[in-house]
């Protein structure tokens, strides 16, 4: 057994919490052994663990609760796609979570979140010690809360909830870079521009890779005829999966949009290109005729009659300024400027 | 429960129709409770809610309709794709109605509007307070319309067949933008030709994400099983399918002459290139090499013979010419003008 | 009723042909009312009307033959996709017809025709007066056709079949087009090439979504059950509809030929900006320094020794032209000519 | 009856092979009475015909075999896509054979094959006279070969085979073109190359035409019903299709590294652009200056003293050579060279 | 029989392993008589085959165990596209091995690996003599592991699963050069970097063309009823399935972002000649003009006052350095520098 994956520092931390319509037991930073006081009688368990790098504590967890090996194997790579597993006693799902660090724009990170849904308990294991899943906790908290009263898939959809709902939160944190950046593709662009570009086209190939097997995993709960969904809850996730669609809609129009931004950058450049040498054509058009003729008066022969006419330079001044006005008409003609 | 998108200033304003092929009762700005006064009996009841902003009303509908508390949250969240869901007691259908604002062009605005189909009732849940409803009123004030004869199926028919037929107007109006934006990139281009392109690009991408729901939709209609959906009404949305497969195969090939769009005008910029390039060659090809010759002429050296002979001013004039008509004959053979 | 789409001068008119293997009858222009002279004992009665301008008409054989409002709707509706609907009593055909005028290419005629298989009449409505249905004419007259043996689908098909055969008329105009196109990209590029490559693009866009949805009616009339459609006529439907995958499979190869020859043109466009560069710096590259040297020696300072030198001037002819053959060799290495 | 694509100067040449386990008659240039003799008996018949442009003998061999008429439309009309039609006595299947000239690169040459299996006869119809077949004929020869022993299935799976191996020569005709020419990209490019690839880029999009509609024909044969077709014979169309598919895939690969050259092509020339520019701006940034100050001091005025400077000449050289090494090193910098 | 494909030099080499849970019997460079040695009894048996140039070793193989001659065929010819058959006595499965020479970066090998699954023995074909297969052996040693106690179909597991798992390392590899190829992008271009996009860009479709069509096969094998697999082992290639898929959606991402690297670098070549464009256009447009106005006070005329003035020399610098700070000042206004 080993860990495959980005290393994070969080080392294994156990939270159990026990529920039915009656009572409620929480209880942080347990170890394996406590977590046999859990039988679970009448109740609900759901077992979170938080960090990975100790397979010793998976492992055992394992043992305990009967999970195959490639389930177990699963769970502590953390490069799955997301995707829905049936074994005889549990369903292994596996998501993605995705937040987005808001004061840093466009640092997305992600983490896997494996939850298995047995008959009486409920066991996540996430990659990072974070606080995604308090709205659950609160929640609980509150007897009147359907969550109380339902079985683990309703858990289990609360959970898949919570993840997706953290994706508007990423969607919103890039239409608050789209939309800025679309608008300021029609002014000056920069360098700094292009690069913003680029990397939200690269996060939204990741994203996206990261987001759509989720879809699948969503119908395949729809068609799933395990004893461990009910029928009333599976208009639950059949919400959840809208939720997903139209995250996938989004980034596919997102994409849409940064091919397009891309298409306008490349078009600008090309106009900034045109416009560099028109100004480069015009100062040379102009000046590089009147070098000549001055170059012409500066010969030395003998025998050149206009150098001792008495109005030859002021003439040439006329000529001078006549030529200059006919390309700045002929460029004008043009609409150069 | 809270209001999710766009908040519009409409404030919560219920209006009623109570109809059956013998009467017809109109009413505005009810209040909840006036609701009540609307039992059903032989006739069919149209409730029409305009506002989302209230979301007490919403939440007292929902309690006096029996609404499930998903679709309540779906009503009061305007970022909804178009779907349709069967509960026990009603459909529900979630359409986006899209508005061109004619006098500005390429001002498209999206409303969000819910239809629950009940066996007495229909109720529709605007965003906004327009008049896009009206033409089904006065076809209701018509005794013989087929309206007043047929049941709630028929009426939630009338409702999506009027947000259809507004897609075309837009529809109608993109026509009017893209006709001439096609003809005027033959000629000169401007920086706005650009920019609409851009933003013609960008409102397609949003409208066919608002619109290519409802083919599916319509289908799962023609599939549906319910008892709400009677036979012959089934015709009438296949009608309306067969419209939205329209729209969006207009949208389609919008898309790609927008892309072909682009592509001309990235192509007619290094036209341009090659325009401005050629009048710079040509300027400094001729006029380069005439200004190195009057240099040589022009140096100080005390041996130079040519300097001394008498007709060496003429015939460097004749040389000049010949160099020049030379070039030119160049780049005429080269095509360049 | 209205008539919606762009309006043809042509007026209704009606022709009547009725006919079974012993007797023919054909009568042009009758009016609306002596439709009542035709019926159907043992005969096929094929109405035609061409022009829809006069709504009045076409409701009165609405009327008279107990066709669907929803179909008379979209027989008069001229912006259709192509598209099949069974009915009770009849079944309804949507199909496109196209024309190319040969004289001047590229322009290219749409036509809405509508047919209705019943099981003693086939009616077709047509927007336009012209012979795109002589042929089946000339067929009928000949008692051995089997035009004359068989039943209205076969009357059917015989439409559908000389409708998708102009189709590859149109597509030999194309092909009249696009191969001489193709060929003149690879010599000089005018304007006129990337006007057509555009106008071809467009076109191609439009023609598409006029024929493609005929594959999918093709495939919908070989699983109907109609018992308007008999086994023995469903092989000739499957092969019309071969026909027209083999246009579509065309149209698909335009379109990708079409890119190619815009990829191909802006490639071309790129190569030429770089010839006109390496005229230019060809020119400039050699001629600049001459004139610098030349403008040394021009200069005037009292202590220039070279200046005195009998052989300056001689020499400096030397340089000058060991400068230039360095640089012609230079660029000629870089293989610019 | 007419026989509609490119004639083929080939007159019509039929030809005979009767085989069974233990006899074997080949006869060649046959005339359509002779076929009379060939009775069937015990015996498989395989009758070929060699060109289509005498549609006498096409329309007797059609009443001989009681050919439907719209099959024999299709074996004259050589514009088919490959298909696969049963009829009650027969299959039928059009297939494309394809044939690269070798010495030629690029010259490949199309040729409809008809194949139409019956109970004791297999006939072909092909449009040119050439020895795709002769490999047949030779197994055939070998009594113990398996042709011998099977069907006519088996002898049709041999026909389709001969002609799906000729597109492997073609393909790697086509790696004996695409592999140089990608290498050929990183080096010098001439208008050669870019020729190259738009011929390649079109024949590909026709060859992909051709054959990509028989991988749709080898799957129906595996689901077809038809007796003519036993269980024993499907393993080796099945082979026959995955090998279709061979060259599909190679075709679509082709196809992007067609098109990744094409970007490669344009990226280069932009780099040539570039590299063209670089030149001319040294020289010129060089130069110009320079020339501006020798002008300086060319000018006539009576006050300057510098000219009367005795080290000025020499001090101004070393300026001269100052600017020039600054400038150098500012382009060396910027790493233009 | 011929072997099709690169030859590759290694000779035939037999390795045979004999086991169940209670014995191992490991042999390698056996004779094919030797074979015969290892009857089944109660043990599975593994027979590896390295090096396919010995086409006489693999025929007798081919008899000995019965096997169809079209698999032969397809064990011999080293292009077929991965692919699953089921045979009565076998199925036969192709596979390409995939190798990265990690030593010299995209220099990526591969390998044809045909498996045949009978019932009491295993038999594998390999292009090259390598390694590959080390780890099963090692893990067969191991009286423990589930190799031993499991039939023929988990071996067949293993085997695809162990050259699934060198996939990853490839990918690894990859991921290797991409990364930091998109981050040198922002930076300094060179044509090392063009080339390296290029190879990736062509390696990919390589790639992808090689592993996608095992997706397919593995869901076949899912959905197979073929006796040899049994229901556990399903689960096992079902992972392995999983990760084909998650290596196919790397390769998928890889491509997109190797087009936008490609699309990047087109972009900063443009950005780059706009550059080049400034510098030249700044050069000359300043020092043009004022070369033009030292050489009209070059000029030789008679009657030139201000040659006689005796400020107009200093007055004429300041006029230089005013025009150059103008200059200077209108392209800082541009924002070019």
């Amino acid at each position: 057994m080993i860990h495959i994956g980005k290393a994070h520092e969080a080392e294994c931390k156990i939270s159990v919490t026990q529920y039915n319509p009656d009572k409620l037991i929480q209880q942080d930073n347990i170890s394996i052994n406590e977590l046999d006081n859990f039988t679970h009688g009448e109740a609900m368990t759901w077992v979170n663990i938080d960090g990975l790098s100790n397979t010793d504590v998976i492992e055992s967890i394992g043992i305990k609760f009967n999970i195959h090996p490639l389930t177990l194997e699963d769970i502590l790579s953390t490069h799955q796609r997301p995707k829905l597993e049936e074994y005889g006693n549990y369903l292994y799902l596996v998501i993605k979570g995705v937040r987005s660090n808001h004061d840093k724009y466009l640092d997305i990170q992600y983490e896997q979140i494996s939850i298995l849904l047995m008959e009486h308990y409920v066991i996540t294991f996430k990659e990072r010690t974070d606080d995604i899943f308090n709205p659950i906790c609160k929640r609980l908290e509150n007897q009147k809360s359907s969550l109380r009263k339902m079985s683990g898939d309703y858990l289990t959809y609360a959970i898949v909830d919570i993840i997706v709902d953290e994706y508007f939160v990423v969607q919103d944190s890039l239409d608050n870079i789209i939309d800025p950046l679309e608008d300021s593709l029609s002014g000056n662009l920069s360098n700094d521009t292009f690069l913003t570009i680029q990397k939200l086209r690269r996060e939204l190939i990741i994203m996206k890779r990261s987001i759509s097997p989720l879809r699948e995993l969503l119908t395949e709960i729809q068609h799933s005829n395990s004893d461990l969904l009910k029928e009333e809850t599976l208009r639950f996730f059949s919400d959840v999966r809208d939720h997903v669609l139209r995250v996938l809609d989004s980034l596919e129009s997102y994409r849409e949009r940064i091919v397009a931004m891309h298409d306008i950058y490349l078009t600008s450049i090309n106009n900034k290109i045109n416009e560099t040498m028109k100004i480069l054509t015009i100062f040379a058009s102009i000046f590089i005729p009147l070098t000549f003729i001055s170059g012409i008066y500066g010969m030395n022969f003998e025998y050149m009659p206009e150098l001792k006419w008495h109005w030859a330079y002021p003439v040439l001044w006329l000529i001078f300024i006549g030529i200059t006005l006919a390309l700045l008409a002929f460029f004008k003609k043009k609409k150069w400027f």
